[in-house]
């Protein structure tokens, strides 16, 4: 394959032009289970908190090909020796298509159904499948180099490095991408600066000192983002109601209730055993469809989840000022005694995050950290040399919340023993 | 009810915060149907042109209320003589639910069912709904009172005027959310300038004439988002597709044809006979998939549809010079000889939009001009003082395209008479 | 001279970042001559009526650079034959110092002394200045080369063509910086799109028809930013009054009269006989200097001046429904009667400014039209294709106002006839 | 006095809308004392770093204001009781007027003649000046009150509160400002979230605690601009050749040198005893045109050091791994030996900044604590209950770099001692 005659451009709002210089690429894009990706939300439910979340995975993976092709080519451009000149296109798809098995929801998906979109990525580029038959005209071995380098076990590590490290091109993507789409200003970063500072070296891709400062601004936006955007407790309360959604699906499917609706792939999801054809029938219009006309599901319990889903009519939730599993154990207990089912009426919930880490020694840690490369052409982690970074590194925030429906508990408000009253009030 | 005990707030890309002081809106926004409007996307089938336009109905409606309210709070401040206070609530009710009735892909499911979204939005305002009922706590009367002024036959003719005209807060938001969503720059105008420009005045809201340099740069912009977003030719092939697929649907579904899959309200929709209840469970999701479903049917030609539209995989187009009808028809009795339907196989398109039409001098134009208001407070029409407004009045630019599937025209292509090759030589 | 052996960077609002990656672009920027430009304003008094623009000709000499350099680039990295590679340092140099001669707010003080900018931008080039010796390293011709360029005579006509065009980088980095400087948003174009769809062929540089609408876009945001910001009436009123200072000055010196302060080099600048070095001694803190000091002068004339000038009591002024040169002239000799001085008290302004003209045929017309190449590779004039461009072409707006003193206005408004009384009372 | 009869607008880059309702505050804007402001710069010698910074003290005066003035109108729209109605005139005024007194360069200047820019503020309001005029119509003791608000001991704590308080008007608007023209993204905050969630309450303006992220990443930018502006090297070692050039021209003063040029009020700022006329002479534009002048001075040190800053050959640095003064004053005593001048060959700078700091459990924080106010109504200082804000209390980050001619360094660099050379040859 070649490069294009003609460069091909798709207008970003993020990058304002995703440029496609080489036919494999374009290929790819136009692959059936590349155009999938425009039906998986790049943020789940968040939109049910902010209303122009709406962007689609396709446009961040659009997004993180953009920024590795701006990266390798200035590492071109100033022929830097540490970069292997001929990993370019194995980077570049890998960049594009790291996304690729993202079920719909994906987080809860995956939590409910114990799957793994990586797994499934691989499985989709080595399958016979549009993308892999793309791949395959660069070489027999080419789709599995891709996939190694998504499985992180690729030989040149480089690439690796470029793909997933602390401040990779996915990263970078995200947080500018969730920013702009949100409407939230936190997420804005320099990337412009960064890019300009990226360094191959030793296998490695690093950062030139005088870049730190971008640097520290971006982990400071990461901070920001987690705890405004991805964590954000309305959005917390529809993951819950999503993954309860599943799961009484999946019982009822185990008990052998008749579902009214129940295309396909839903048996095989439920079942363990999709094969790589039928997940791609997965996406989130279906599982949209689904809860629709599962609101006029006989099983009471799946159909007011579905309305509570579909209507946005979600669980409220209090904070807990301490956490232990003893009080938490009482609650449900409470709850059973007041006839609520503390299986799907009471949830707990304790986000966290680490906005960067490097306290542990071990070797695990080689590829989390942040390298820069200071004028003597030493490597130093930064957070040895910045007072911003060592500060907020092992900052371990996180709040216990109680996630539960309103209206059930206002129905058993009366009889509510004086400590949940207390816990409850606050309710938002 | 009363005003909200504190202000709520939604955070929007395009206005900052969507502002919500009174308790009737926010029962609105939190009503099923209105919710419902987060699956019908602003733009239809244009995220498959420009891929970040997934932003839904939900939000340019937040956005079409936020101009509204901040337009009458600005006449409030001032105390306009000519603003009638009493109508604010009206006003913003109308601004809010003017889309409550779009349809999935509204503008092709209309021309292929005959369906009228603004019909439905009166139908969902005044029926047994969420939406209904809270509307009707302000008065019986107060549901028809909002449907009148979509409808545009409300007695109090400003109201029309602010919700519907030439330069009105549905306008103004879409084309900032539009170029937002999408990327494209041309739809930036300012917009804080045009609602500070704005006087009510006689029944009517003019501009004063200090704004009409913004006003001249609303209209340009309006007349290159046509071009540029709203008739971009892939878009168009879309929903040409789109189209199709309805039409083919509905003809196998006359001839008794048994789908494998048609859940509720499919058959309704087939049949013209939906109920408002029925009609709100139509949404882009159940559509969506709906089509994933049928890549599967046994009729080739759905199947194919279905397959272009999920994977992307457009008609090619060409376009004409010139155009008139015989020579269509000699076109399409061509497709016949070479074995392909031209029912099927050949589209024309000739998108043409009026960047500001004032030329008819008739009645009819009351509300559909620009007025601006002198410092003599005498009203003029924007042409009259505006060389840029009278020189791009009545430009009535358009052309023509033939739409067609690449790969049919492909396996005939030897056997093309010259005309035609000519012709679908230059395939974009 | 060689590549720098890193790139430098300039951090600049409008392009991000300023690329140098010349040895020669770098010693040209730290010269005396060229950082004077940091002391000349780009839009001369505009700051009197938009705060925020304060920026300088250094900042838009190095946005016409980059903006040049970034064409270039595309040019060289697409191999466009018709693009001469070695023309590459002639073209950038010209692009960065075709402003290095303009004077304290340029155009008043051209006018009050017949200067050309252009002239002595090409007598600091070509004399023994900073400038001149870092240009003799790279042959004892390039100067002149570099100055032919600025003149137009340049024997490669795409050069001047890239420097000096409709279109070209000085036109596109004026738009955008005055746009953010000022804070308007007119002037908000898609210069990435705009650079991606020039050309060079066959001499000249031109525009892929594809890239038309984002040329439209242009045209209209140059035309409303004239009438916006170059031609908003407080600048052109501030400007009147600068001449007024500067002529007023003139005409003392002629008469011998003894300023108080009258530093280097205005004796020179009164006598028109500057040198070189001379006038790079002008900027505008000695003028505001000047002006502050003679705020104290003892002709009356001169300090109300220079005190309206300084402390911003500008003159007012109305608008003339028509224009005739008889009416002026009894206007003037009205005021004489009433005391009046019509030299100063009056001065008669009209701007005026064609979006694009193409109307006359003649030869002149090379380089000053806007060429599309479509498809079939022919050259097609705009107006020709874009019927925006063709309504638009030659329209000639203008408005005639009279400014003047309003206080002494003021003490004669009592003794004033009718008709004047008519024309001033609607005093802005 | 009173509203205007229809309210004013200056375009504002950074606020889109600087609003003008008050009489008072027109009048005030149009004083020659404020107009004066436009001559000073408000990031002094930043331009020379940054080529954007231009912009003067009258756009932050007017931003400073119209933030305060969106403060004010929101705790009055919203009726808060803790607001005392009847200081809003006050607090517009002070805040307009904070930075009245700033001097050329004021930072440098304030240093070498021992000023300050606040007893010039109230000097100039209280004095016989069109400020003081205007104030005065508002009561006799108008001045006063506002005077005191700017000296903190205003009897009404909450009024100086909202003009200096670790999350003020002037931090806000300085903040937006500085990076909008820079061009830097570092310190874009969320200004419109901070307003909303700003609280009077009990003489203090407090932050609802919801609003707390919106004040760590406030604090961030903030911490961020200072180290990439405000401590920025290269405008550091402009800022020590201005205060040189400041110490040179007094000292030869001092001895009786007779200048060249030496305007007024050039001679009562050496001899500090400016009156406030006088002092309201003083401008950059003043100060560069002596500085053009002095470059031809006898006197060489004066001369070198005007050419240095005009034409921007500034001094080199070398940052110090640590510091101590034995080995400053043994550095220095080497310089001596070199024959070069430790007086002015030589300067350390140690620039440094506490991003938020409330170690110090005095009543002097009082004011310096940002509060916040959570739902049960209880004041809380930020660092309590805020990882991000604890971590960065207290860091106490700053460099000491040394700064020096390269030129003369370059001469004497083969007689160096290996440890200078050392120290020396990592030049920047």
């Amino acid at each position: 394959m070649h490069n294009l005659r003609e460069e091909k451009v798709f207008k970003d709002p993020v990058h304002n032009y995703i440029h496609v210089q080489d036919e494999l690429i374009w290929l790819l894009i136009n692959t059936k289970e590349f155009q999938r990706l425009r039906r998986i939300r790049q943020l789940g439910t968040s939109y049910l908190t902010f209303h122009g979340a709406e962007h689609s995975r396709f446009s961040h993976s659009l997004g993180v090909y953009e920024i590795t092709r701006r990266i390798i080519s200035q590492f071109e451009r100033n022929n830097y020796p540490d970069w292997p000149q001929g990993e370019r296109l194995v980077a570049l798809c890998a960049a594009l298509l790291h996304d690729l098995g993202h079920g719909p929801f994906s987080h809860s998906i995956e939590q409910a159904f114990e799957m793994n979109h990586e797994d499934w990525t691989c499985r989709i580029l080595l399958g016979d499948t549009e993308v892999g038959q793309v791949l395959k005209r660069m070489g027999e071995d080419f789709p599995e180099k891709v996939a190694s380098v998504i499985r992180k076990d690729y030989a040149n590590e480089i690439v690796v490095n470029l793909v997933t490290s602390p401040l990779d091109a996915d990263r970078m993507d995200y947080l500018l991408r969730d920013a702009y789409f949100t409407g939230v200003n936190y997420g804005t970063i320099d990337m412009d600066r960064i890019l300009r500072m990226l360094r191959p070296y030793q296998g490695r891709v690093v950062v030139k000192e005088t870049g730190m400062h971008a640097v520290e601004d971006y982990l400071m936006s990461r901070y920001q983002m987690y705890w405004q955007i991805y964590f954000h407790p309305v959005t917390r309360s529809s993951e819950i109601i999503l993954r309860q959604i599943f799961r009484r699906a999946k019982e009822l499917y185990a008990e052998g209730y008749k579902f009214s609706f129940l295309p396909q792939p839903l048996p095989g999801l439920f079942n363990s055993d999709l094969t790589v054809e039928q997940y791609l029938l997965l996406d989130e219009a279906l599982v949209q469809t689904a809860f629709m006309q599962w609101k006029n599901e006989e099983d009471a319990l799946l159909s007011d989840l579905c309305t509570r889903f579909m209507d946005r009519k979600l669980y409220k939730y209090v904070e807990l000022e301490s956490f232990n599993l003893e009080k938490i154990k009482e609650i449900r207990e409470e709850f059973r005694k007041l006839g609520l089912n503390p299986e799907y009426d009471l949830e707990i919930d304790f986000p966290t995050d680490l906005p960067y880490d490097v306290s542990r020694p071990d070797e695990e840690l080689r590829g989390k950290q942040i390298l820069l490369l200071d004028k003597q052409e030493r490597l130093v982690e930064i957070s040895e040399v910045s007072d911003i970074v060592r500060s907020i590194s092992g900052i371990q925030r996180g709040k216990f919340y109680l996630y539960y429906p309103h209206n059930k508990m206002q129905a058993v408000w009366h009889r509510l023993p004086v400590e949940l009253s207390q816990i409850f009030g606050q309710e938002r």
